[in-house]
């Protein structure tokens, strides 16, 4: 594989990179495959998409568990940069919505994340290449097919991104558990641009320090926190209930 | 290790379950753990929970990646009736509150819905054993400690769970893809309980049938579903937000 490709698998990451303007050079798929079977024929005929059978120990071996027996091999998706990005939701109706990702480690989370961000029509995610998990098969699977549609740039610094997307007047909010702030004590209808933390640790201090607000999901029970995909799913979801009550 | 004991893993899960109620028999750290072993020590001898060491192979062939080099052997957690959980519900202040699980198959999705359970403060989480993952190590690690604090009810069938709480005046909301409401039209401080169903399938046709409302997360991308623990999370918040602004 040239580092040009990249590998897909999962029934719902292959079938949306099909209906994508993403090239596929092969799809794989298990002799034990039959649900859905004529769907994925269907869809790679119409793009011209060669399809090879292999047996379930080829999958097994190349991909975790739940790899549901198909995958693909795919021109690697373009990320963008911190500008093209900006540029993008410039040509937006709605005020700027970005995601920014700091030091996420576990790929189901930040695939998670990732559809969260399709979910929510958000115009950009902004993820640190450095001590984070970067973009895996897992990250790709667990976006459930949403990484083909986001608009995703990699820096090597999210401080910088920050920094840039301010001059930019976008509004920097912070998910942080100790916040004094809630969620529904913000005025979210501003361009602004929402930042996660690290699993265990939350924001970096210097990020922390960064941000224009910091708020928190309140918690009423026993437990301090909530998982980092969920925090960010409740809090994108705030944003979009503020801007339809508006529209 | 006897019917009435059951593992727990990973320093969340184990450090939880020490600060509560719950027996524990013996905590096992890896000598390889060295992070919050004094908190750790501290909370077993207070206590007066023996402590064993081992090596990382003893975690790694028992429990998965992840395990964090720590493990309890505990009395298995006591799961509560329907009439306990109901019965608890009428003591609370505030209106009823429950989760109805339905069919989930992931154990990480179902330990972080009882994270966003004790995150929101429900009154009770319902579960049907049949065709769903049940509580499972993974589960009890996915839900960081929630897991002791969450009043817990196993069914057989969640339709006569849900007949008996409409019987009590609970009105049952079905999270569901194509439902026509959103989540922000409907009123969410009476008392309630949130139905959620399987990870590709949604509700079941005939416990949609019995929900009194289907309300959806409104989706603006190309994907058509959230990863279910979100979308439980997104769904749960809005009661909160509605409620508090009751008070």
């Amino acid at each position: 594989m040239s580092r040009s490709q990249e590998w897909l698998y999962g029934l719902n990451s292959v079938i949306e990179a099909l209906k994508s303007s993403r090239e596929i050079k092969t799809i794989f798929i298990s002799l034990k495959r039959h649900k859905e079977l004529q769907k994925i024929v269907e869809l790679a005929e119409k793009k011209g998409v060669s399809i090879e059978f292999r047996d379930s120990e080829f999958f097994n071996s190349k991909f975790p568990r739940g790899n549901q027996g198909i995958a693909a091999l795919a021109q690697r998706k373009n990320l963008l940069s911190l500008e093209e990005l900006l540029q993008i939701s410039l040509r937006k109706e709605d005020p700027s919505f970005f995601f920014l990702i700091d030091c996420i480690e576990d790929p189901r989370n930040f695939g998670a994340i990732l559809r969260v961000a399709d979910a929510v029509g958000v115009h950009g995610v902004v993820f640190q290449s450095r001590r984070s998990v970067g973009v895996t098969e897992t990250v790709i699977k667990a976006s459930s097919g949403a990484y083909e549609y986001v608009n995703l740039a990699e820096v090597v610094n999210i401080k910088h991104a920050i920094e840039k997307m301010r001059q930019a007047n976008i509004t920097i909010i912070g998910a942080e558990t100790d916040a004094s702030l809630t969620l529904w004590e913000l005025d979210l209808k501003i361009p602004l641009a929402l930042v996660v933390g690290s699993e265990g640790k939350g924001l970096r201090r210097t990020v922390k320090e960064n941000c224009d607000f910091l708020v928190k999901v309140p918690m009423k029970g026993k437990i301090t926190s909530l998982n980092v995909s969920i925090a960010a799913g409740i809090l994108a979801y705030e944003v979009l209930r503020q801007r339809s009550a508006l529209g």
